[in-house]
């Protein structure tokens, strides 16, 4: 199995809890920090507007060429920029605006109420060059059938990548399995995930639709997205760490990020404790904190994160990978993640 | 399969969060919704302090006789109460007390370096005619062999019941299943499953207990619990009610009953909305809010939960059971549950 391909989805499903009002700022920070974390795909919006258009747009549900320019600039190439559209919202000059500023992937949103349309943005996406995936969306309110015939005109009309979106957080991991299982015998194309955590098996979905052979899953940081939100990125990097599977994503990096905004994305929060997440993923007790003083008197960790890091190394008797220092210009105090 | 079988730990696990300072009337107020609920087990509290014994405990750490008499009245012989020991906190005269009050079913905690102190305990509490369950905790810091050995003898010393705590959160799916078939190969016992959400996998975890056959699953309300918190009791009863899982629980007074938790009791706080959940649970679009506001006008909810109920049940075509009145006292508004 190759490694399993993440999409942070932040700036555009995450936009649902703020109105997609990131600032420009953020925007920069969080993909230098993905970078680091070595996340493959960032996402950074919609271009013109949500199904619902607005009048007035956040910055990541404009995607305008400001914005553009300094995304680009921040991905400095070492990170695959991708825009979701829904078709009614965009047309060639878009494409052409979207590919001269560098972005990769895009992602086209298809209903089975306007799935001619939805088709002939997947043709106009792939002749401008771009990697385009097809998003089904509400997965969970179309018959086996329906999807089967969305697949693979998708397929046909030229994607690269084949998305299910349980919009509605209806899915459980029997279905998800059911689902990739099925049409995967289908398609030649590689499929993806994303997860919505009203039943709080954003996690077991996707680890369900990874099972079955999905290739690329969505995540966001703190799980940030419409309704219940996503699949939250650090926990599923503890995942894919605690669960052996090969990976070369970096759970620090992947927690400082999801402290950076949680800490200063108003309608971020941290859905669970970062430092609870670190603690399980290496099996620690509860009463851990004598060990962790001794560690961080000795080796001076430059965070919470850092310090369990350690502790966790000196555990297993062998460092299988260094340390990485931190490659942020924030200096998260140990208090922020601390334990209780 | 026989109806899974909640234990409630909130009470008890819980306390980790307020120093198990909850108060009697929360304590009777939450007997009641439990038993409305339908959940067939609430454990109180530990019988004299938790694993390190404080000076002072709070009400649910001490279990005295004043709380005993107030939680057996609330509980009127329609829940079974739960008490969780710690070997070296207990003697013949708590078992005469516990007895005297109702209590059904002790809770022994076993720990490796003190077994043979924990299987007296077992002992004892038979002999004082309790349901005795041999809860196992840490299980991720033992050996299979170890496991096994502690089981057999659990078994052995008359426990009823044999549940396995992850204590430390660190476990997933595939290593539950694992432990649940191989031990119920081994003893004749029933199974349970005590989880912690430090991976987003507290319900994820219980699943595979469940599947594997564990009957038994302790869940708490609102999560509450030490560190990352057990299995959400609301969620865990959505679950049961969207796979299609044969059960007399009650959703919406599960949810209300999370709802009177965070509103009332310090340190506890809903990790996701309940709106969300019931949302998932009934496959509805994030849109549902005009749909709802023909519900409300219509049929007068008692709650935000009750309108969802009612607009699934509407969906269906079929009730195929009435709508349950709320059986609370209190009047949740229809904004605490408002959809956003």
């Amino acid at each position: 199995m190759s490694q399993i391909k993440i999409i942070d989805v932040t700036l555009r499903d995450g936009g649902y809890r703020n109105d997609f009002n990131f600032t420009v700022d953020y925007a920069q920070t969080a993909i230098s920090q993905m970078i680091g974390a070595g996340i493959p795909y960032c996402e950074i919006g919609y271009r013109n507007g949500s199904f619902v258009r607005k009048h007035e747009h956040g910055l990541t549900s404009a995607v305008d060429a400001r914005y553009l320019s300094a995304v680009h600039a921040a991905a400095a190439g070492r990170i695959d920029l991708c825009v979701m559209v829904h078709p009614h919202n965009v047309d060639a000059s878009d494409f052409q605006l979207l590919q001269e500023h560098g972005v990769s992937m895009i992602r086209v949103c298809l209903r089975r109420d306007r799935l001619e349309d939805g088709l002939a943005t997947v043709r106009l996406a792939k002749s401008y060059g771009f990697q385009v995936s097809a998003n089904i969306t509400h997965v969970t309110t179309l018959g086996p059938a329906e999807i089967s015939d969305m697949s693979l005109r998708a397929e046909n009309a030229g994607a690269d990548l084949l998305v299910f979106a349980d919009s509605n957080g209806n899915m459980i991991p029997a279905d998800v399995d059911r689902l990739i299982t099925r049409i995967s015998s289908r398609v030649l194309i590689p499929l993806g995930f994303h997860a919505h955590n009203n039943l709080s098996l954003a996690l077991s979905n996707s680890i369900a639709a990874m099972d079955a052979g999905a290739e690329y899953i969505d995540a966001s940081i703190c799980g940030m997205g419409k309704g219940a939100g996503n699949l939250h990125l650090g926990v599923f990097v503890a995942y894919l760490q605690r669960a052996g599977i090969r990976n070369d994503y970096d759970l620090v990096s992947a927690l400082h990020l999801s402290q950076l905004t949680a800490d200063t994305v108003p309608a971020s929060s941290l859905p669970l404790s970062l430092t609870d997440v670190m603690m399980g993923t290496y099996n620690m007790p509860f009463d851990v904190q004598y060990r962790l003083d001794e560690v961080v008197k000795t080796h001076r960790p430059a965070s919470t994160f850092h310090a369990l890091q350690i502790l966790h190394e000196q555990g297993n008797r062998k460092s299988e990978k260094p340390i990485k220092p931190l490659t942020t210009t924030l200096s998260p105090s140990l208090a922020s993640g601390g334990i209780r």
